[in-house]
Formats: structure tokens, sequence, C-alpha cells
């Protein structure tokens, strides 16, 4: 047992206060912050320690929307299938909808981030749409020869095409945004018929992990904007739980529809 | 075991999907939401089902400022000591972070605006300052006497005022937002040293509390919007610690001062 | 900023490692614990930093049988759905259901703890069954004066007993562990007809907390005896998940069955 | 919108109720499970649905207690400062802790299993001890040919050996529990000096996942028998904080040696 404790010091840009005075990111929270800095703003700020440009907030809000709410999806109904349970903690509720935040329903928009940039650090920036879809098209290939299917490709309901899609890449272009990793899944969008011999939409999850890539923010982090999103959004679902109750009914549909079976002894050779 | 299942409905104004469109709240979601809403007053719109005037977005977005992020507390140890444990689930150490925002910590703002409402629904609402002082007093002397503290009044740290607290004050007057919640929390701060002979503080999570009760949000979800902002500081928190990660020290500084004693046989009576 | 943290020593009788040896409640891991002491005595051991008796241990595991598993309650729901959205986390999946463990389904057995502790500090400890029921009788009465609910008197299914009641009430009585809290639950099971009118069933939920707290458990921590048990069912709850999946049965029956309505904006005074 | 949910009806081989009675794995829980099935047994039997073997038992009882708490780790602070923040909780601070329960604290014994399990899929099983150190060393020049490190090999503090590891083959050949995972596992800890060109220790995280698959549990849930032990460690760090609190120490030994620095802008390529 040593002192090691006794040199630790811990820095932080983030949140500072003195007996007067309280710090956000060097700023003075009361006086440049409150009433200055919008919510979507703020947050961009704490996660990048910069200043977004008013294009920058403005994309960035709309991934937020795009992703805050998709109605009763696992994530809904068990915020509000927790708070059912346990009223007295709103904490708990909130929490619980988060830990759905994985990786099948939220976690495209992190994959197909990550997928995009891959691809980017180890290729060329073409300089034309040609070039664009060169490079999709030997992406395309390369993950259909390896068996593995390309994040942010397909929808189960959208078949036609995601709403969302198009009108990221038109507020992306507004703002002069349209960086290479929206290049790149445009691209995918394109070239993937001639592959796999069939049309499949980009997904709006999908679009938003570009979108995020292309502001530059942590790679390893776009799951939490995604996370931030929903948390948005299930303080709606919270909301309209508390006026309009749902989740006993959700519970008894299943409960009053258990069939009890013979105990099936598992063995791992079975 | 009945058939109830059968009729169930679960009815939602949320999020909701077709093959071809995505509506938010009755809006196209890509046409209306994306790219013309902001964060802020998208997370007021889902919680209300309402569209707030600008100075309500403004005073909603000052609130959730306010509340973001506090450096090292609780919360934000948890979420990087949850991460530096599970660095493969983002959403655990987020809801774990979350998990701390109780009635200790972030439960003052729920508090102050309960508390406040609960006065108000039972006094007529008086028409001037003198008639706010008076039910201010009569507020405060009664809690004296039930020898219980007011919410929102002290701050262990800014003794001599919370700077939130003037400028939240400022933001909802400049935008005609100086309601009945506030000009009761004001009236507190300015009556209560005769009561209890000495001045404290009105605290910036209590003035939130009165400002999102005046903003006329559901008491019920105060902590809510709490636990909305401190996600977005807890995005910044882990943000921080992947690229200057501390938790390990943190950990380090615990783990090597641990001192192993001898059990203490625990007796309810002991 | 100060040097405090230099002083921080952090006592514990709990796990301790050296480069030899593993200590946990002062004894020798290896050797003394793994082997000879089964996984109840352990978590009676690790809460309350005693050894328990043999019987003491009998009666602690069987209100953790009598807790750990309900079929589709709330939380095995949560659990499973989480699972469903995020399969690459099993602690989420758990950890979410364990949010469900709070006021209204697993804080039975808390309260009914707290509620018979309570009155027995208050009161004369009564020598012969005339005295137990004349202090349930008063008990029974002044919660109904107060309009209070008696924790552990109900429950919506077993109407005519709870099969789980009178068996811990008997292995208390072979295991010579029928204290004050049991013997004042049986009492309120006996007289409360004279008041209320009716029958009502002594709760399984509530005898476990009257057997948990003459097994002298720390009341603070009875639901967390209960959210031990209830791990284990959870537990059992994603193993049967993993080879007999119902979530996304339970998802869809939900989203396919959901009903779009318009927006209906709050106003607190609605 | 369509009817399929008319249709749904969700089995379970656990907990269902009627009137009169309550079963869980089809046996009467009252008559037959309280009373007569330890925890650990019960636990066994819901994640598996087969009764085990006494030497079952008392080798997953033995994994329970070398895995329930470990001191000070990040999931017991998480724990306690959970609690700390909010103590209207105990559900949300045993979630939180549980939350770090991920790949690096707890997930060895997941990954060790799982790699065992893989090896032996693909091999024949070896008829003596020769036959397995040649097993094992195939498999120790295989990572380390392809750069990945062996699950389970090596220990911070336990440099010489983890004191749980050979106590755990102990009482695994005891019970004539002695399988192919804890043999390959021990033939690794023979051979791989021959390898790597030292000695680590076979630690007891990879020992327990070893024990858990000759157990022939599920594999996909070795992480959650790990958490379900841990859920016991953390109820016994609770308690302690309830009686000696630590967690404002640990808080405030981080919050007033924090260092308020500059921002640092954020760029992906930086």
């Amino acid at each position: 047992m040593t002192d090691d404790a006794v040199t630790n010091r811990y820095p932080t840009a983030l949140g500072a206060s003195s007996r007067e005075s309280i710090t956000l990111l060097g700023e003075d929270l009361a006086a440049d912050v409150m009433g200055n800095v919008g919510f979507g703003e703020l947050a961009f700020r704490l996660a990048t320690q910069r200043r977004p440009e008013p294009g920058e907030t403005r994309l960035f809000e709309a991934v937020l929307a795009a992703l805050a709410d998709h109605g009763f999806t696992p994530t809904a109904m068990v915020t509000r299938l927790t708070y059912l349970s346990a009223p007295d903690s709103i904490q708990g509720a909130l929490a619980a909808g988060l830990l759905g935040g994985g990786s099948r329903f939220l976690g495209v928009t992190e994959d197909c981030g990550r997928f995009l940039d891959d691809v980017l650090r180890d290729a060329e920036r073409p300089s034309d749409d040609e070039g664009w879809d060169a490079l999709a098209l030997a992406t395309v290939r390369a993950r259909r020869e390896a068996g593995q299917l390309i994040p942010g490709l397909g929808h189960h309901v959208h078949k036609d095409g995601d709403p969302r899609t198009p009108r990221l890449f038109e507020i992306a272009r507004e703002e002069g945004l349209f960086g290479p990793h929206l290049r790149l899944f445009e691209a995918i969008g394109r070239v993937h018929p001639q592959v796999l011999g069939k049309t499949l939409p980009l997904n709006g999850a999908g679009v938003c992990g570009a979108a995020l890539a292309d502001l530059d923010l942590p790679l390893q982090l776009l799951r939490g904007f995604a996370l931030l999103a929903r948390t948005a959004g299930l303080v709606g679902q919270l909301a309209e739980e508390l006026r309009n109750p749902v989740a006993d009914d959700i519970f008894r549909s299943v409960d009053l529809n258990n069939v009890p079976v013979e105990p099936e002894p598992y063995r791992s050779d079975g």
C-alpha cells in the first residue's frame, strides 16, 4: 500500500466551480452559455470541446431528430414497463430504456460511421462522382466476398427508401457539410445493385452515422449521440405513459397469454 | 387464461412509420422536423406534445445548460469508472451515470418545482411584490415550524449566491416567462432571512425547478429534464475520458489505499 | 484545492488481495470459503459480516426461492426486450430488469419488513398469542384510521391464500426462527377481518420481508435481497430467451398494434 | 396493421401462478422448492432447467464464491457512489454496479470458457496428459502467431499464482467434474512457458470460465453467472457503505483534486 493517491490530480475542461463562478469549457456558464447556447450546440460542444458553426449545429440537430423516437421500440417499451414496476425512480426507467441502445437497434449509426471511416482511411480520396462510385463498388464487392453485410443498407419497413436519408443529404449540402463519409454512403446507394442484384434503401440510422462522422465527431461516441437523442424520446414516452398509460396492458397481454411448458434440461450438445 | 390480448391497441402520438413516411407528433419527420427543429425544442415537444414559443425554448435550453455538467460529480465518476470496466458498452456507462440522478444530487430540481407548485395550489395568487413576500414568509415559517428545509435554498460552494439564479431570472423576464413559481421562489430569497436569521443563496438546481414549472412542464418529469441535460454532460465526460483518461487513476487511488479491517457482525440493535 | 486526498484511507472487511492470498471477510477465500460455503450463506455473510446458523441459511434461501421468479413480470419482459435490442450486453439486460425492482413490484418485501419493525420498536413485546392479537388489532386499526394500507396484505391472484406464506411460517418454526416480525405478521392475518370486514391473504412478498427482518438483516437492504433473488430469476429468463425467444413476438405484438393518435398538448391545468 | 398479436402465446417453464398454487420449473414452489433447494442450486436450475448433482452445485457455488467480491473494484465503487447520489434507489445502485461487468473486468470468465470450448470443438479429445499437453501447445502457438493473448493467463497482482486456481481444480477433481475445459486450461498452464518464454499464472476468472463450461452451462451466459455472483458482492458493498460510508470521501478526493484545464478542440486527425 503506497501513497500513490497523493499526487493524483484530475484535469478536466468541463464544469468547474468556485465560490463566485461556474465555468463550462472555459466559459462563464451563467453569463456566456445560459440563454445563448441551444441544447444541441451545447451537446456538440461538450463532446468536442469546440464551438460548432451554425450549419454544423443544424446538421447535428437534424441527426438527433432523426434518431429521437420511433414509437413502440423495445427501448420505449422497456422504459414504460420499468416505470410501471418502479414509478419511484424516473432515472431507472430512462436508464433501463437506454440499455437497449446496443448493437442491434441503435448500433447501426455507429457501425456505419466506423465502416465508412475505415474505408476512407485506407483509400485515396476520389475527386469526382465516378471516383466515388468506383470506391463504393470496390467496397461493396469486398464486403460481399467476405460475406459481410453493408452497414446502413436495407430497412425492414421503408423498403422503397427511408425518407430521412435524402433529407439529411439535402441539409448537409445546404450547409456545405456533405463530406467524404456522406459521399461514400451516397455512392454505395448508387452502385450496390450492380453487386447485390437488388436495390436496397440507405437507411436513416446509417446516414446519421455518416453525417456524424462528417461532422468530425469522435467515432467511438457515435452510439452516445444516438443515446442522447433517444433520451429525449424516452422522456416523451414517459410523459405519454403518465397521461395515457399502456404499460399495464402490455404486461397483461403477455402475462395472460403465458403458456406453462415442461422444463427442457439444457445440454450443450443437445 | 383469456384472449384479453386480442383487443389490445396501443395509442401513441409519438413516432409512427409507414412504408413511405415517418411521423413524429403528427408531423412529417423528414420534411418538417429535421433541419427545422432544434434539439431543445424537440425535447420540449416530445414531453408536452405542443410547440413551445421561441422564448419558452430559450428558457428551457438555459435550464438544460445550467444542469448539464458540474465536473467530477459522482455521476460523472460513475460513467467514467463504468467505461473503464466495460468499454464495450457505451450505453451501460451512460445509464450507470444517470442512475445517480436521484433524490440527493439531481432531486432538488424536482423537489423545488413540486414544493412551489404545492404552495401555489393552496394559495390565492398575489397581485404584487408585497403579496408575494407575504406568501413566501408564511411558507418559510410553516416549513420551519414543521422542521422541514426549503428546497432550493442553500449551496455548499456558492455561499454568497449561485450565479445561475439571477441569470435565469433575467432570461425568464426577457421572455415574459417570469411566472408564479419563479416569483414565489424569488420572494423566498428575499424574506427567508427574517425567519431563518441568516441569508442563504437560492441555488441553481432550485431555480431550474421553478423555471420548468413556470414553463408548465409535467411536474412528475422535472427530474427527467435534469437527466436529459445530464446525458449531454455524461457524453462530454466520456469524450474527455477517451482522450485524457482519469478513471484508472481514480480506481487505483482508492484500491491502493484500501485498509483491510476485521468484519463487524451486524446486529440491528448494535 | 487542497491535499485532502492525501490522508484518505478506505477501510473494508470485504475482499482483499495480496500477491499470495485473497481474503474475504477475514477468511482465506480459496481455502476456507470456496468449496465450503454455499451461495446463499455467502450472500448472508457478505451482507452481515457474520456467519449464519444453518437454520438461518435455510430460511434465508427459502425467501430467495420465494422471490426469484414469477414468470412474465415486467422485470422479466424488460430483461428479454433489452437482450433483443442489445444482445452484446448481458450486463445491460440484467441491470435493466433489476431497475424494475422498485416500489410497486419488489417493494412490498421492504415495506412490510420496515412496517412491522416500526410497530415493534414502539410497542411492548407481547408474551402470548392474545397479546400479539391485541397488538395486531391496534396496528390494523391505526392504519385504517390513517387511511393507509397494510403492507403484505392482499394478492391479486392468490385471493384465498398465498402458498408461500404458510410454508415460510413452517420453515421458520422448524428452525426456531419464528421471531417477533413473523409473529406480528401472522397475528395481522388472524385479526384484520375484524377491522376490514373481509379476509385478505398474507402475501408472499410480505412474509418474506417479515422473515428477513427476523433474520436480523439490515432493513435498508431488504429490497437488495429481493433483487439478488431476482437476479437468479433473470439469468433464468435470459437462458430461456436464448433457447425459445419470445421478446421479438412481444415487441411485434405491441408495435403492430400501435394506433397513431393526434398530439394532445399538455397543460397542467388541463 | 394486422392482428398478428391475436395468436401470440408465450411459453415458459419458469414461474407460473394459479389461484391456489405457484410452480417453478414444473415443481410446486412452496412445497418442493422453498426449504429444500439452496440458492446456488436454484440459480443453476433456473439457468439450465435441470437439477444439478450435489457435486455440480458445490463446484458451481465455489465459482460464485471466487467471483463475488474483490474489494474496491470499479464496480464496487460505482455502486457506492450511486448510492451516495441516489440513496432512494437500491435497485439503481446495484444495477449501476453490474453495468461495469463487461469485457474488461468480468469478461475474462466468459472469454476463457468460450476460447477453451472453441478449441475443443475443433479438436480430437486427447486420451492422456501428453495428448492434452500437445493440444495445449498447438493452441498457445496458434494464438501467439495470430498475435492474440490467451484468455485466463496472467494476473497483475497474483504473479506467482492465483490461489483460486488450484483450489477450483481440487474441488472439481473431488467431485468427478474435472472435464475437458479444465484439463485443457491446466495443460495450458503447464506448456505455455515453452512458447512464451516466461511463466504466467492461470487466473481465477479464467479457471471459473473453464469450470462453468465443464458444468455444461450455456456459454452465452457465463458472464451472467459472474454477474450473479457479483450481485451478492455488491449487496455486501452496500451493506458496508451503510455502516461505514466511504463514497463521499472518494467523491471528494476526486472533486477537490480536479484541475481545470483549457478545452482541447477535438479533431479526428489531431
